[in-house]
């Protein structure tokens, strides 16, 4: 970071406490807040004393009460480096295996998850959330429906993207991933069919298929949306899984078109369209330019998440159904979790209010983590991916059936990846295809790229060759 | 509250401040942390003023103040009384049936809930917590174990409770109930049999409905460990859910001898037990003298909960199972949430490490809250209930089978209360009985008192007989 920018960030000089004190003050507070993030360089004590007048005594005593306090640490080569105290944790990723659960590391590079660090600003609507909490612990503290402001702010939302919508519609959950629970428990029957386009996002369609139902597997509505029609018609099926808003892990968005042909095949087919919008705050180069499907099919029951527009760590969700289907579906969510918890709700809320959606500064640093990622397509020859307007994910067409072969070398290289088959609805095939998720930052990406560029030079050489054959 | 009691909790004069500032700040902060409840009558300003020796300026001052920012009010009769500003917000309680979803009146007293306001020191846990966050926002925050701190704080604590618990036992979940359906996912076939005692507590029986189980109704180990013998040897059933902590509503609580035999069924019948735990916390004379059920019985599994040992709101559960279960109880779990809020993790881990178990204040909050509901027992002619040692409420036998015509009557005497018949098993009978919780304050529990006497005198005046029969 250069001094001028970190000069930005800090703003001007507090009086009243000594400078030095200040300087690491504010830079603590920087990183405690999100902006400033670990592993970022911080400029040399001669750029910085230039920048902000200050005695180079000050800036080397600032820096020292930094490292003391475990805030920055010195790097040969590199100066003093930002981190947290005793450095990030991270509790193994985004759960798409049972054998991800375990922490990973601090020298591999985990790609099994698509979700990013915290954005600026988290740690303040909780202090906010803090100060309303009085109110909240005077009584029993369960919201089965969810806190009334949080349920307004979504509705809000909606409202704001053309979907009119009550709060009495919308129901707080824990994750996104709960409130697909939830709908499919109240909606659907035991070994009943349901359709889900393959791939998709794993943990999704395992929730689906231990509901009861049963999973009917169909093809992408952009690759071919004459053959998810024939596959609704011959399965009978009531329900369809769906993410038109940069789907996981292709990053495809439906057309306004699109979402016009689908909402009419459920219309026909007696269909409940089920979508899944987590995604749908992570556009990077403009916003999604059709309305959100529940627009299209007003029967629809949609799931939304504050994973990947605010933090994953917060463990909101919601569900937004028809006034018909909601006392169904909160039934069937008292029989998983009696509500999600009050804080994290209000923190949300706050998020919400203040920030609207993605924060700008996140869209910057996500750009120029799918920058780097990008680069694989230079040093893995034949990888082909499409650029995505956002989601959070490349998802590379490879030259040759090699995507588990893959993965198993990257991990030797200390890169831990997905395999295509994991996104196969079925469990089956895609050995074609890898997904490399760009949530993490630049400088963990750089090193990934190093070493699944490697790992894939390992499994196309000639001796893997004579090794496997 | 007295004037000297105040004075103890307001402690020393902070200097540096005006004196009406430092007494309307500090009564603020009390109010905040929970100590002060919403309700408490403020001591008059001569009284205080005599105790702490301020002018009467300043109290007069102080109290101002308090009013205009919404912590106190002015009651014709009472003087000042405390208040969180707008009231507490309650989402409609323990979410019994959909029927209380929605928040309840301010003049309604709500005794569907058996769970209390959070206890003096949980706001400093959550300041504590969002201290602890920047390692925790710079990753992705995916827990779907829990976050290691709070893992080893549960295994800490049955370990003191006489059961040696690895942290790698313990899987954290969104409240207990979350916990039971997970376990019941993971370990219960489609219409596999599943013993409850009858009566249980509801949701936890719902949940095993939902899940898929066959639900047979048992005895209570405490009328009738024959039955219950019997029931389990003729249904076949692989699964037991318990509850020997302070049973929810009976307030039992199982003898060394009777958690042995009960052991030793499950043992002979390839039985797991599904022990929940929630209530455990609750004694209010002496703690239960027998070790966890999973001491006697080491294949059970066990559900726990911060809920009523710190609050409700914080949705912090958890399950410890042998080793050979927690693979599968995982995965389960992983089908229904992806994990529980970093934030409310850290939050129970400090309330663990700084009061261990349920607070003094608490106790005495609650024993004086069930002195005050044991006065039915003179208020109605024929109720009788044993005194609970623990567990939140009181099981009263009714001298005839008005259950359900009493819930209708107190309703419109501004109490809310759950049948009889929501605890039995199978949804019958049970109209001799009604549960009534102490959770509330005494001041909310005395109204309770006078409106379920005159529901009870409403029920069965002879005009009532006329009216019905």
């Amino acid at each position: 970071m250069s001094a001028r920018r970190l000069a930005v960030l800090l703003g001007p000089r507090r009086s009243g406490v000594p400078a030095y004190t200040w300087l690491a003050d504010s830079i603590r507070q920087l990183v405690a807040d999100g902006r400033l993030l670990h592993g970022t360089r911080l400029p040399s004590e001669r750029e910085l004393l230039g920048q902000l007048q200050l005695s180079r005594t000050t800036v080397t005593r600032a820096y020292g009460v930094l490292r003391d306090r475990g805030y920055a640490r010195a790097v040969r080569g590199s100066g003093t480096v930002v981190q947290v105290p005793g450095g990030p944790v991270a509790g193994g990723g985004e759960p798409l295996e049972l054998a991800s659960l375990q922490p990973v590391g601090a020298d591999v590079v985990d790609l099994t998850c698509a979700a990013p660090a915290a954005p600026p600003g988290l740690n303040r609507a909780y202090a906010w959330a803090v100060e309303r909490m009085p109110s909240f612990i005077a009584a029993a503290g369960y919201f089965p429906l969810g806190v009334p402001e949080l349920r307004e702010a979504i509705a809000q939302r909606y409202a704001d993207r053309g979907v009119p919508t009550d709060p009495d519609q919308i129901i707080v959950t824990t994750g996104a991933l709960a409130g697909l629970a939830a709908v499919y428990r109240a909606l659907l029957s035991r070994a009943e069919p349901a359709v889900v386009e393959s791939p998709s996002y794993p943990n999704s369609v395992r929730a689906l298929a231990h509901s009861g139902a049963r999973v009917v597997p169909a093809p992408l509505v952009s690759d071919d949306l004459e053959g998810l029609s024939g596959v609704i018609r011959r399965s009978s099926a009531r329900m369809m899984l769906a993410m038109p808003d940069f789907h996981n892990p292709t990053g495809h968005v439906w057309s306004d078109d699109e979402r016009a042909r689908v909402a009419a095949m459920w219309r026909a087919g007696g269909v409940t369209g089920v979508v899944d919008e987590t995604m749908i705050d992570t556009w990077l180069d403009e916003p999604i330019e059709a309305r959100p499907m529940a627009a299209y099919a007003p029967g629809c029951v949609t799931v939304g998440s504050a994973a990947k527009t605010f933090w994953a760590g917060l463990r909101i969700g919601w569900v937004r159904a028809p006034h018909a289907l909601v006392g169904a579906i909160a039934r069937a969510r008292l029989t998983m979790d009696l509500g999600a918890p009050v804080l994290e709700q209000l923190a949300v809320a706050r998020l919400m209010d203040t920030q609207g959606g993605l924060s700008e500064e996140s869209r910057q640093r996500l750009r120029a983590s799918r920058r780097v990622l990008l680069e694989l397509a230079d040093r893995c020859p034949g990888w082909q991916a499409e650029t995505p307007t956002g989601g959070l994910s490349l998802w590379w067409h490879l030259p040759s059936e090699r995507s588990s072969a893959l993965v198993a070398a990257a991990e030797r290289r200390g890169v831990l990846l997905a395999p295509g088959s994991l996104f196969a609805v079925d469990g089956r095939g895609l050995e074609r295809w890898i997904r490399t998720p760009y949530a993490l930052d630049e400088v963990s990406l750089q090193r990934a790229v190093g070493g699944i560029a490697d790992a894939w030079a390992d499994v196309t050489a000639p001796s893997h060759f004579a090794v496997k054959n």
